[in-house]
């Protein structure tokens, strides 16, 4: 079943779309999967889908709010720009949207993974930062860099786990090498995992930008195959 | 069915232990294991109980020769020096087992993994560089770097796991990043883990020396969840 989540972030609406698998008499584990740049448009609704074959609840995130649905690569990199650069607002919006899959009661509220691809990466990556109440996050071909970085004396309670291109031209190996200090300093539970030979995108049907975004279907079935295994652990 | 293979190359005579699954009237796929440094003693003989549980042929190999079963960890480091700086000779040892597994009539020759641990793991690389004919190659917690490691102009066929703890003292960062840019420079199909907080030997129940070699229940089974999967993808 389809549902569509409605809340605010101050004076913006989010409209979240969620699966609930049939039968869902008793509260049970939950997805809550971030959006590339685009955001929730026609390819997350067959993302939802394909997400739907776990037989968990499911949620595809609207960081942007309803009036916000970029049409064009430009319009969208506009768009998360003042994402990227207040964490903050990102930190929020993604906890509003986390909150607001946990009430509801098909979801059991302490089994919850947090998925998120290129941008959404990002910000599963800044709700694993806050501790935010996950099990786990994951990030797949996600910007492994913040402006608000942990360090020495902070922690990190959600396991995390970065599937990540390893010839991605956005994300190179002094940024990879900074993430993993971050983790370090953290003592996190992390794994990173580098996917020889990928650039950005590998898992986006859509992406064909030899050298810099490019769908590869191997590496696409090979990370959807290391993330189903750390659901399966996490949520036992 | 346990069998046991004796071989010989030049003067030394090796013996591999081999399982047969039950009822294996056609060629099936096989791993080739390589021990870590203590060769193949009894700790192997349960690796290779708990490597049956897969279903295919196993060969755990034997790279020291029956006269060269050390027991000490003092011996057996000095068992692994040559071989660790004499590659042709591993090369030569790890394809003799290779060609000994490969003969036998319940194997397809053309679907062979192999896979090894900690000094097991330099000698599947070995394998890997030599472009062996086998479909992949699994180190796990395994030595990276080869004075014969290849460069521009060379080729790997076979695909490449490297599953590593991110705080294995005898392979830091730097000896990782000289690994990413052999494979990057030979083109290989490569995958690189990094375990967060884990030290060497991180499979190995017996290992427990804190900060250098420890057994670690979680990353023994996300490691085995992986190498699993990769051969699930290579056997098809």
């Amino acid at each position: 079943m389809l549902r569509t989540i409605t809340y605010s972030v101050g004076s913006i609406t989010f409209e979240s779309r969620c699966y609930i698998p049939p039968f869902s008499e008793k509260p049970g584990p939950a997805l809550i999967v971030f959006p590339n740049l685009w955001g929730p448009n026609d390819y997350w609704d067959e993302m939802l889908e394909k997400y739907s074959t776990l037989g968990y609840v499911v949620m595809i995130v609207d960081m942007y709010g309803v009036d916000t649905r970029p049409e064009t690569f430009d319009e969208a990199y506009e768009v998360i720009k003042p994402l990227k650069a207040d964490r903050e607002v990102t930190r929020q919006r993604a906890t509003a949207a986390l909150e607001n899959l946990a009430a509801l009661q098909e979801v059991d509220s302490s089994k919850v993974i947090a998925t998120g691809y290129c941008f959404g990466g990002m910000c599963v990556l800044e709700l694993a930062r806050i501790s935010a109440p996950v099990l786990g996050v994951v990030s797949l071909h996600g910007t492994l860099k913040s402006p608000l970085a942990l360090g020495q004396g902070d922690t990190i309670k959600p396991s995390v786990l970065v599937l990540h291109g390893a010839e991605d031209p956005g994300i190179p190996d002094e940024e990879v090498a900074g993430f993993m200090a971050e983790m370090r300093a953290v003592d996190a539970d992390w794994q990173l995992v580098h996917f020889g030979g990928q650039v950005h995108a590998f898992t986006d049907r859509k992406a064909n930008r030899p050298g810099h975004a490019k769908y590869d279907a191997l590496t696409d079935s090979r990370s959807w195959g290391m993330m189903v295994q750390f659901i399966a652990e996490k949520f036992g």
